[in-house]
């Protein structure tokens, strides 16, 4: 239970005694990945995904697999991220719970799900297991890294580990690491999650499952992905019904605002593993590029060795608020990369990647197309 | 069970068969309200002030109370709010569990609590009632009202539907209606109460106490009330702890931030009912200054026969943004008053007001000792 796998995914198996950062190593563990477009002769071709908390690696519609993927009009033949060109990896994050390893898969050692068993997950873990994927792919060299959200923070982990494994870099909406608001964000979705007494310590299975928790967990997202400007273009006062309802139910559903927070949260509920949410949202928390490899964040950006790269920021994102993008662009900056930075004007907050690609597209597209 | 009653309190009993503005209606209803300072022989010096969504009729020190007011910085003698000069009546809102009649108080009809008995509550009829109070009090000309974030509310409500019973208005954090970032908020709250078994549809006790709901709510709250901006100045990325929490704890209380809501939230579980907090939070979402009187916020504004006001606003507010500060002052000046408008750069967001006196005090003074 607890695995979500698209159809088109592939494997690739870690290293036995793969070990984590923060302590404990991974047995029989594996990464799941999906490929899009042909890798040209000289092998030189390839851009590596690294999602957010939540994707699959099933980022476009594939031969295998012709269902949208989460990134369908950034990736794809004549798309932004052109295929045609680019043989493009996405991988699947180490403890997610869509085909890698993570806290719902079989632990070798008990034959049971690993649960809280799992150790403890860092960002860099993601990084070290997509670099090893890669590698075990057969790329010595990437053309680019491209990371979003929490993939941003992969990505700029990846570079500072793994300095000689990428030539370029595209970097959105992320943050060197979290702010205090963002933390406070996601220890209240953990909250709502293990405070639903049928987490029950995370040995929920299908027939007990915290679905309020996952569903206000969920909620409490939408309201930091998205911003208070698109909602009230969006939905204004507009009520779902004219009557205002009665008893206990006029504390509930009303407004459409409401009803949409409702509708996405149900979505997502049984689609994405209780306990793997609570790893990858602390992971998030715990990020830091200057603790990350033991020195400072100015150490960390000297380390990498990128020739170019792209870093876009939204100004309506509570999550990771602009000034942060800023930072990984002063920083790449200064760790010699020949960067560009754009400033957003989306109104979609945190998400507009996802979502205001007409404004994101053109400045990827052009960036790869210059390469 | 569920009332908090200040010691300086005291109270104006409501008439019979008080109508409420979405059906029903209250018999045996009080309003509890504390003043400070002396009435002057011409009966003029009297503010009035309306309260957000949970304080108490306790704004200041008292002789009868000398504990802190949760406005201590702001009236008193010599304070912005002078109670050399003013005779200040603070009320506590009607549905609130303060020491006005809510959903805690004794339902005459049935002997037990209201509970969710409790008709529908609206803003208009927190205004209605605090005019009534002031009325009874013997007052028919106030020299101001002043409230801030849904006192701001009420205040805009009571000058719709009172327009001689106040020549001046200060308005603090406060908007004419609700836009959908706010009520997503709300919702949350809500459903996080609602959620908690021991709520069990209003009918928890002592014993059977929806503490993680209220805290949940709270945190959220709190998550509002302040901004992303201060939070980075105040926390940063401080840890209660150097050593990373293991197992379960591992998503727990970790980052200052965490602890700095945790513990609030804490102090105010047990401080303020959950089904006052349900109706009182509903009704902030329902209101709309146009709707209150039947006609268009326009018509409302019009039909206000204020003197003077002065609109403050808060440009970190996440809850009621600035905008909405500015569209009360433009209404008002429309309306005919002399209006000035103020947009402070407070880091504190919504709850700035109840913190940063220092740049609330010298305008609400100034203002006030020019009546």
């Amino acid at each position: 239970m607890g695995e979500f796998v698209p159809p088109a995914t592939r494997f690739v198996d870690l290293p036995a005694g793969f070990a984590m950062k923060l302590g404990g190593e991974l047995h029989g563990a594996r990464i799941a990945y999906e490929t899009f477009g042909e890798v040209n002769p000289a092998r030189d071709n390839v851009v590596l995904i690294l999602t957010g908390l939540s994707p699959s690696a099933h980022v476009a519609a594939h031969p295998d697999d012709p269902t949208p993927g989460w990134w369908d009009a950034m990736v794809g033949p004549g798309k932004p991220i052109d295929t045609n060109r680019w043989h493009v990896v996405c991988v699947n994050s180490l403890g997610s719970c869509m085909g890698s390893t993570g806290p719902p898969s079989s632990d070798p050692a008990t034959g049971g799900p690993y649960r809280l068993g799992f150790p403890d997950l860092a960002v860099e873990d993601i990084a070290d297991a997509a670099a090893w994927t890669v590698r075990a792919l057969g790329f010595e060299r990437l053309a680019c890294v491209v990371g979003a959200s929490m993939g941003g923070m992969s990505a700029l982990a990846l570079l500072a580990r793994h300095p000689d494994l990428t030539r370029n870099h595209i970097n959105i909406s992320a943050a060197v690491h979290s702010l205090p608001f963002a933390i406070a964000v996601r220890s209240l979705q953990r909250e709502a999650i293990r405070s639903d007494p049928r987490w029950d310590q995370g040995r929920y299975d299908e027939e007990n499952y915290p679905d309020e928790g996952m569903r206000t967990a969920r909620k409490l997202g939408m309201m930091t992905y998205r911003s208070a400007e698109e909602w009230e273009v969006r939905f204004g006062r507009s009520r779902v019904r004219s009557e205002p309802p009665t008893g206990s139910a006029r504390f509930g559903l009303e407004f459409e605002v409401e009803l949409y927070l409702h509708r996405h949260a149900h979505r997502f509920v049984r689609r994405f593993d209780p306990n793997s949410y609570l790893y990858l949202s602390r992971c998030v928390d715990w990020f830091d590029l200057g603790e990350s490899c033991g020195g400072t964040e100015e150490e960390a950006f000297a380390s990498m060795r990128l020739e170019k790269a792209l870093v876009i920021g939204v100004q309506t994102d509570l999550l990771f608020p602009l000034r942060q993008q800023g930072r990984i662009a002063d920083g790449l900056s200064a760790g010699g990369a020949d960067v560009g930075f754009l400033a957003l004007e989306s109104q979609q907050g945190h998400d507009a990647f996802l979502v205001d690609t007409a404004r994101f597209g053109p400045p990827v597209s052009k960036f790869l197309s210059e390469l």
